[in-house]
């Protein structure tokens, strides 16, 4: 289960619903966002207005479910490992497939994981990986900019570094914008609004050691923080850590 | 004239109606695509799939005229020095000032004059700048990635240059791909299915000389090969060379 095209054949058989991390390794992981047609236009503004968290990969024809661009032969009602479906901003369920409506416009956004492989292979530490947990991310008091009826929280993601290797770690992120980019933000957590760092609102705490510095990134969970602010009627995602693989080589995303 | 506000004024007064070049240095300016609400949505698609010829700065909600993100207090029904009117994707009349309607929605797209400061900065030769022309373009044998009722050809922006500038220019412009980016092709114009240099589709040709390869860029003037192409009822643009100045410094828009 090593080509993406496995691992996504493995999760539709219901072979596999876990975590992605790490599996098809070289190749880009997306989050998942699918809206009815009405509140595409403006989904997409609110993406291209906060390019930051929400770099857009690929957005489908209303009602397709097959990415042509970035996964040909993939179906996105059955290849990610687990769904959220979002009411009215809550979230009421967990499932393993979805059903689909000819007004559904799905939206990929990249992921994180793409720029972690870059930082880990100039041999800098990303200490969820090497503690074996999800990321800490956490809710900013930092507004998005709005569009039409989206509007909410920026999400942070965040991994401790020295001061001379975040900037190192600045360096390489800034050749990855379309997944997400250089640093938002380094140091006092407090400039951010973030109350505490043992206490994320999405995934795990992490150790900081002596000498390190908090590292935020902008992170692809925002749009499940905006649809929580922001109320549409429905939204479906990824489970947060259950992304959908893509074909599309971690390298293409890189400039410079 | 010299800061945007100043230059949007004397264009919204009637006293300027001239080529944009060299206006407000150190700004951004932008191309301005407008369309009815009922198109917005594919053509902002066809955008995200297009980045290099169609970089987003801003999108407007449907019906506004000002654009409060990258010139507060501007009015695009005035505030560029001519409009193109395109209806069924021919260009039906040329005016100083356009009517709004309340779905109209205005697009600000990313310009090549922000990375030729840079060039320039740089030391290296600007072709049409040195000639006092404008930039040649040439509709390309590349078809852009469609998007619901929007597909065309690929339009690109050529500057001569040794191929050690060439390098250096990639280097440069690599770091704004809000404008446009590293060029798409360095070399044999006929891989682009370019027929002649000599006779560019929109613009002025210039000199190439001795030791020189031609170096192109994706180009902001696509979507008006795309409106021919796709032919949609209306779509109202700048008329090329006459852009939009806006606030957003241009460092602002370089990474890395």
């Amino acid at each position: 289960m090593n080509t993406p095209a496995e691992v996504r054949a493995a999760i539709r058989a219901g072979a596999f619903d876990g975590p992605t991390a790490a599996l098809a390794p070289g190749f880009t992981q997306a989050n998942l966002v699918v809206l009815p047609e009405a509140d595409a236009f403006d989904f997409l503004r609110f993406c291209v207005a906060n390019p930051r968290p929400c770099p857009v990969l690929e957005v489908l024809d209303p009602g397709a479910v097959e990415p042509v661009f970035s996964a040909p032969g993939a179906d996105l009602r059955t290849d990610v490992p687990r769904y959220l479906i979002h009411r009215d901003g809550e979230v009421v369920d967990e499932v393993a497939s979805v059903s689909w409506r000819p007004d559904l416009v799905a939206f990929l956004i990249g992921c994180s994981f793409t720029f972690e492989r870059a930082l880990l292979a100039a041999g800098l530490p990303v200490r969820h990986i090497e503690q074996g947990v999800n990321v800490p991310m956490y809710r900013t008091a930092v507004a998005c900019r709005p569009a039409g009826r989206f509007s909410g929280p920026l999400v942070v993601s965040m991994r401790p570094m020295t001061p001379s290797d975040a900037i190192r770690a600045t360096q390489i992120t800034s050749r990855y914008p379309g997944v997400h980019g250089a640093p938002v933000h380094v140091g006092d957590p407090s400039v951010l609004g973030i109350a505490s760092l043992g206490s994320p609102q999405y995934g795990d705490p992490v150790e900081i050691r002596d000498g390190e510095v908090p590292v935020f990134w902008a992170c692809g969970v925002t749009p499940q923080a905006v649809a929580a602010a922001s109320r549409p009627e429905l939204m479906i995602t990824h489970a947060p850590g259950h992304m959908f693989v893509t074909d599309v080589p971690d390298e293409s995303l890189a400039i410079g």
